[in-house]
């Protein structure tokens, strides 16, 4: 048998790889799916002190039927028996019934994006070839899912372990065997044609569209929306930016933006105006900001159509392999499988997890007033004592909260992890979401206590603008520099040349050289990024109109430094397949509220406004009435914009009442047959 | 053939009958559903000049199957060929075709409820006895919805009409013949004894608590979602009720309510408390209030679920008779129907709905402010002549205003009517949500916008409590009185006697007497009378403790005379199935966060509160931002609550997972059948 290359590459590729593939792959049990070529898809790296014996133990379970308790895989041993990894692929049949399992959509003879049925997949377009009818990120995720979800049917020993090792009934295989050192890695492999031509069509050159369709393909749909996503939001900083541009020429820019800035003010613009370009500005933006969000959503619902995850049935398949809980049977699915009831779920989240997450927040406000405090001290200290003893001092509260936050916010992400897993979610997006969302919570408020704390409470509106403008700059600045410049240095200086890849190299060493690299660390750090740029849009959107204009520029680079990573820094990560950007989208609305809050207060606070307040023009309890109407106003216009605009296209709602009214009819049509 | 009433009544009844009912029902076409026994539901009363041709036109009409465009129903000519009624029925068939149709759940045979399917329908209980399979409601409004549908099939005339009289193809043959006085009236038949029963468990006695099935078996879910709410909300006011009789003895509540209040105040508690126990009742009720409509919301999907109503299928059904478009495929269904894009609706209603709308509202203004305007001329006037001519003239402000604000109430009513209408909506559920939606907030704001004047714009606490002291006292009294009282004298000695009926008289007559009683005004008169005490309530609650306890007496009686009046005092409505209450819901949960604005803003105008400002304890900017502050916080709280309390019980959120796994897993066994 061939290695399964794609066959435009087969040529030299398979000459030089026939010969060290010289075992071969397993029999696959289902007799349509023989082929003649079979694509390596996953790459299961095995501890070093694995004998042989278990290694092709683990090879026949991955080969063997569904129904005798294996994975019905196919597994190829690479160089050897002896070697330390196998190479796992997927048959047709296997990759069909998952598709079903998962409920994705594919496309239906007659043009229309249906749910895939295994019994009726000749009437699938593709059906018969898995490289046109599945991605590959959704192949090799399958694989890892049916590894993850291979249980022991009863106990036994695994050969070539020690004889106190022994695998319950139902005991998940692939966690079990992790946990004891035999395997080391899943990950799915790269295919370096189609990735060199990702990368040419995504960020060499000057393009102004990202391939999505594409990025689906290969990095599966996750890594596909958050370029949506960002390619979306890009654009959308179009007309704020040029909003922005306009409207600086015309107001005072220096004299808003200086620390005292109300004198400058006052002589360039006391015409009478109480209503400035600045506040156009930000009425502007917080209204700009929901009505992206909704288009957003209808977007986010084409996309999840196009690549056929519009209705997952994650909650009717296997729950995931950390679920926990009674063997019984599912009142939904039939299904023997561990059951949780909900309230119990809810019960640990309100008297738990809600709790610790509210303690570490304190935690951060906590070390924020110590660093305060201790700096009033360290200042006194100084100014009392004033020797050259006392002056790193000065840098003490700094230096030390630093580390508190950082040594905060590791601990934090553990006790995140920990706390998600006892909540104990059925579905993986599920306990992705939850985890995400206490992360995120803790992140942005670390980032933005010490904004809120000086907005809020000492009320120093010149200090927040200099600290909101180096953060946005040098943060825009290191973010550049750290995603662009240090990654290519490290891979074109340091990994490269260790990899020394060369043409002529076996197969199996390129595979394991993809396993040296550093592993895909999850897009939280990018979607971060978006989120405390969108926030800092939004907290400066009455200040300093440049702010969309800056973002539109670093965004332009951001694309490509962000595509540049994942296609050649990283080792290429397993994608489930998802229908949206998951509790990222909740935070960006969410945002966009408290924005509104914000700007106001901000409005209330402005040298102007308050200098008219010390000048008794204007008293500042009006003042202060003004902006609270003006807030409600808006507030209530976003609530009426995101409500009229609907969240799915009309032929999106169309395409879904099809099927309801289809599953109706069949629902109806099938307990006549079975009650004939 | 027999008269068909209950058959424990029969003996008596039906020898009484017998010898009127000398013409026959029509023979029903399907031999299933011959009976000999046959249930009058529906009477339709024609014009005086209708000629017998066309009745029995009619007559033929109604019992002609479905697939010669007839009704499939059954019509009984009354006393003679030559009679003003047609009495008509539903045979079997009919009824249980258009339970699937409407998409009513019903209860299958291992005890579950499922979605009617005709060709499955032994499975189901009781599906050979109609008058258990369906409540008497149903089965009345399904004969409406036949009689409703009927459409020509062709260009026909009418026998014993004008010759320029035709119904063309697909004519809506029920609305034109109404049109026409053809048909002038088109009622349910009251069952006297289910009638009886009905009243005796109802509002006979103390009962606490109301039989909202057998409600819902005679009137019908819209009505017996009303009942249920009344009952729940009145329940759910004990724990406020209880607050506020806790609350009285403690706080100074004679300080408060008087106008000038301060100084008795300030001598009772001037103990450095600001938070007083009204402050503590307020946050409370706001809370409350979000709590019981979540807690009803799910209340609310149980009783659905039980009367079979959770997922109707209305969408998939005809679409009512008033919808206008081109005729066309339907892309769900696959039916020919007039179709019209929802863009074209979404149009309609921004660019000609909502600018009327605001226009009467601010014709409502405007009368406000001509009365206000008015008021202060004659008051001068008076002050300046102080003549006994112009003492009548203080009096002509507020007469104008009532004659004004009635006359803008019918023209509006009118106007919403045209212009929901216009909007042309689909389904009879929308079309009425959308219209009760229109006049809701017309009354409302006619309710309030005189009591939002006197808070925000004079400010003027002491009026505003007087106001609102008095508009609750008031109205609750006259309602009492109108709503008891006079119906009861009414209907005790002036339609009674007129009515005159005996027990000997023939049943068409007794028929012929419904239709003489007054049409039921509908629910929104009922509805919009507990949202507005909710409003009250709501803006109350942080000066008067004792308004639940006073509205939960009155509610006690107004469940009662509420009874009564559908009972005795109207014709029996028509209703249609539905699942909840529709733009009520809503509504209600809208004023539940306005209500919070609005007390915020009340404590900040209490008296006491104004006076320490005064007094210079505290500025009036820091009062400010506190009430800003906790009105925030307070909404967070409340829309946090509305988040973890799930709208939905989790045993219903299950047989909903049920259900569409059941229908997915049909929809792929289906398309298997049809591709083999």
């Amino acid at each position: 048998s061939e290695n399964g290359e794609e066959p435009n590459q087969g040529g030299k590729q398979s000459k030089l790889s026939t010969a060290s593939f010289l075992p071969s792959w397993t029999k696959v049990s289902c007799p349509c799916c023989a082929s003649d070529r079979v694509e390596p898809l996953v790459l299961v790296k095995l501890g070093v002190k694995v004998v042989p014996e278990t290694k092709r133990w683990l090879i026949k379970l991955i080969g063997t039927p569904k129904k005798d308790g294996g994975a019905d895989l196919m597994a190829h041993p690479g160089e050897d028996a002896t070697g330390d990894i196998i190479v796992v692929s997927a048959p047709r049949c296997t990759l069909q019934r998952a598709v079903e399992e998962l409920g994705l959509c594919k496309m239906y003879c007659n043009g229309d994006m249906e749910a895939f049925s295994y019994s009726d997949r000749d009437n699938f377009k593709n059906s018969d070839n898995m490289e046109g009818f599945l991605t590959l990120a959704e192949r090799q995720y399958i694989v890892k899912y049916e590894l993850d979800g291979l249980r022991a049917q009863k106990d036994l020993r695994v050969p070539g372990l020690p004889e106190n090792f022994t695998l319950k009934k139902r005991d998940i295989i692939w966690q079990k065997l992790g946990s004891v050192g035999v395997i080391v890695d899943t990950l799915p492999l790269h295919n370096p044609n189609k990735l060199k031509d990702l990368s040419k069509a995504w960020y060499f050159g000057n393009q102004l569209v990202q391939p999505l369709d594409e990025i689906n393909e290969y990095f599966g749909s996750p890594v596909a929306f958050y370029f949506s996503f960002l390619d979306f939001y890009t654009w959308s900083l179009l007309p704020p930016a040029m909003m922005g541009l306009f409207i600086l020429p015309i107001t005072n820019f220096a004299g808003d933006m200086s620390p005292a800035g109300s004198q400058v003010g006052e002589i360039q613009e006391d015409s009478g105006f109480v209503i400035s370009g600045h506040m156009i500005l930000a009425v502007f933006s917080m209204l700009w900001s929901t009505v992206v969000m909704e288009m957003w959503k209808r977007r986010s619902a084409s996309l999840s159509y196009r690549w056929g995850t519009l209705n997952l049935a994650e909650r009717f398949a296997e729950p995931r392999p950390g679920y926990r809980g009674e063997l019984g049977t599912n009142p939904v699915t039939g299904r023997v499988e561990p059951l949780f009831p909900d309230w119990q779920r809810g019960l640990r989240m309100a008297l738990v997890s809600v709790p610790v997450v509210g303690l570490f927040l304190g935690l951060v406000v906590l070390g924020m007033m110590c660093f305060y405090w201790g700096e009033a001290r360290v200042q006194k200290l100084h100014t009392d004592w004033d020797s050259l003893l006392t002056r790193p001092l000065l840098y003490a509260p700094s230096v030390l909260h630093i580390v508190y936050t950082n040594m905060l916010a590791t601990v934090y992400k553990t006790a995140a992890e920990s706390l998600t897993e006892y909540e104990n979610h059925r579905e993986e997006s599920a306990h992705q979401n939850h985890l995400t969302a206490k992360v995120l919570v803790f992140t942005f408020f670390n980032y933005f206590a010490v904004l809120f704390h000086i907005a809020f409470f000492k009320r120093d509106v010149p200090l927040l603008r200099k600290r909101l403008a180096s953060l946005l700059i040098v943060s825009q600045l290191v973010n550049q520099v750290t995603e662009v410049v240090i990654p290519y240095l490290v891979d074109r200086f340091i990994s490269s040349p260790k990899r020394n890849e060369k043409e002529e190299d076996p197969v199996e060493d390129k595979f394991r050289n993809q396993g040296n690299m550093p592993p895909f660390p999850g897009l939280f750090a990018e979607y971060i990024e978006l989120l405390v740029q969108f926030g800092y849009l939004s907290l400066f959107s009455c200040v300093f109109p440049l702010t969309a204009v800056l973002l539109l520029l670093n965004n332009l680079t951001e694309i490509r430094s962000d595509a540049y990573k994942i296609c050649k820094l990283f080792r290429k990560p397993f994608s489930p397949p998802v229908g949206d950007m998951g509790v990222w989208q909740i935070a960006f609305e969410v945002l966009s509220f408290v924005s509104v809050v914000s700007n106001c207060w901000l409005l209330v606070l402005s040298p102007r406004l308050q200098e008219k307040c010390r000048r008794g023009e204007m008293s500042s309890t009006d003042l202060l009435l003004g902006a609270v109407i003006v807030e409600h106003l808006l507030i209530l216009v976003k609530v009426i914009i995101a409500a009229l605009i609907p969240d799915e296209p009309n032929w999106i709602r169309k395409k879904k009442e099809q099927w309801e009214y289809k599953s109706m009819q069949a629902l109806r049509q099938q307990s006549t047959l079975t009650s004939r």
